[in-house]
């Protein structure tokens, strides 16, 4: 049905129809403001505008995929800071040509990952658009004390979860399209339209308070790995050969070789520094959580700057920089 | 400065240092999401998307208007419920072309509100885009159970706060470009960009218990009435000559006469029902809160719809219908 027929409060009515509502909800989509419990004393907050042709494209996305990642990327923003994500406020910019059955498909999505997660649509805004806006901001609660970027010391390792560089290969291959529809580039792709938020690992580094500092990789490992240590005032070096690659990137990666796992951007895994003495736990904790965690580098002091070697030692040139959304690249 | 030459991290830094920050922040721009305190165990959250050529047109409205009123119409949502805001998360979407001196403008009228009432922004996320976005997502503290649209009974009475009309007067007359400056053409200008989140009046209100019901009118008073009377299952008789009107708008309502205070948008006025025993309380707030609070009619049953009649009892046609973002008017 064209929401032209259907009207703003027929489209507010069909959502709140098909979300899912899980637990603290008091009060959700319908009122002037969502009312939501705390079983905590504080909480977590952060948000997302996702912008057609800037952030996604829907000649290569599904608006399912696209309605799963706009909520994926900002639960991974609160698995960084080793939380539990519990409510969400989704804002739409629609563009006047969209039937309801659009934003039905994009829902699906957000629900699908919303559901899995025991996360509820609480509110938001709905309006017409020149293309399509998501606009997402989730409230969750902190385990312990949240772990920020700043508290890396010299000498801690550093970690990954995951593999990394799968998102930005499959970007890179679908842009080239080169769409010869392998295996190994269906597995890339969907790392790129539905990555996994590390919420449990998050949850369970947090519980036994082990990371100094955690971040989520959204622009690239150097990138993000930078914001470690600015805020933390340290340097890193980052051992190459023990970057943690799936076996489609190693098969596609081709002449890319470690650019993409180096700097790529959009794997939405963790990052997170520790010190040395924390090494068991953290290999044993890496089943619990059902993801790989792997020790890729050692944080040095901030004077050394970021640097990468290779197996044999030698120092590796990166491009320090992912992505800017407005400087010139 | 060109925000190509600044950058995003260039800008998220000059935002974060000219950010005021209040009370209960713990953690606030800068790291994967904001950390903030809970007084109390529960919570409201709102949020509302502004696009430019839909909701604003800078030709007419400043930046730093428009920055007053991104948050002042979602301090406004949070007032409706009786309760008392706390942190705001901000997106952005900004076109290319901009200057950070832009950024600062639109961020002096938000931090003007929000130190006004004690609101830290705490977060958010900046973005390229075609043109300009603005995603509120305001967190606030209920004061007692918060005031919902459904609990009003027949019998009811009917109030408002302020004035009404006065803001759609204005822009409709910004629209026709009937700009001799009259200073009471002035007057409605300001209520049309700087509206007033009836905060203090809200939480008196939720203080005492005295609303069955409560809604800010941004879609008209008609139409937020129809909100009320749909979620309450009841019905509503409004008197006509008791609308609270302001000189300025007496003075240049002309031919429009009452359809703007019937059903023009954005007066960002509370619309409520009490009890009629609470006549003389709700009397005696209207001073506390610095604020006119006018009973401008009466809730009846579901069956006899929302009717308005004139001084003599007649019944005046209104159009029902305020703003709808997709429907065709």
């Amino acid at each position: 049905m064209k929401l032209s027929r259907l009207g703003e409060f027929g489209l507010i009515d069909r959502i709140r129809r098909k979300a899912a509502v899980g637990r603290g909800v008091r009060l959700g989509i319908g009122d002037d403001a969502a009312w939501v419990d705390h079983p905590r004393g504080s909480s977590l907050i952060t948000a997302d505008l996702l912008i057609e042709d800037i952030h996604f494209d829907l000649k290569w996305t599904s608006l399912k995929d696209l309605g799963y990642k706009s909520l994926a990327v900002n639960l991974s923003d609160i698995a960084a800071m080793g939380g539990i994500p519990a409510y969400v406020m989704l804002s739409l910019g629609i563009p006047a040509h969209f039937e309801s059955e659009q934003i039905d498909e994009l829902y699906r999505g957000i629900n699908s990952l919303a559901k899995k997660h025991g996360v509820t649509v609480v509110g938001g805004d709905t309006n017409m658009a020149g293309s399509l806006l998501i606009s997402v901001c989730v409230i969750g609660h902190p385990i312990n004390r949240p772990i920020r970027r700043s508290g890396a010391h010299v000498g801690d390792d550093i970690y990954v979860t995951g593999t990394l560089g799968d998102a930005a290969l499959g970007l890179s291959l679908l842009r080239q399209k080169r769409r010869r529809h392998s295996r190994a580039l269906g597995q890339l792709l969907t790392r790129h339209h539905r990555p996994t938020p590390r919420i449990a690992a998050g949850a369970l580094l947090a519980r036994r308070e082990l990371p100094t500092a955690m971040i989520d990789i959204s622009d690239g490992l150097i990138q993000d790995l930078g914001h470690i240590c600015a805020a933390s005032r340290v340097g890193a070096l980052i051992q190459q050969d023990k970057l943690p690659l799936s076996r489609a990137y190693r098969e596609l990666a081709g002449k890319t070789a470690m650019r993409c796992a180096l700097s790529g951007g959009e794997d939405y895994e963790l990052l997170f520094c520790a010190a040395p003495r924390q090494r068991k736990r953290i290999e044993a904790l890496s089943s619990q959580a059902s993801v790989a965690i792997t020790r890729i580098g050692t944080c040095a002091p901030v004077a050394s700057g970021i640097g990468v070697v290779d197996a044999s030692g030698a120092a590796v040139a990166v491009k320090a920089r992912g992505h800017d959304h407005f400087k010139k690249q």
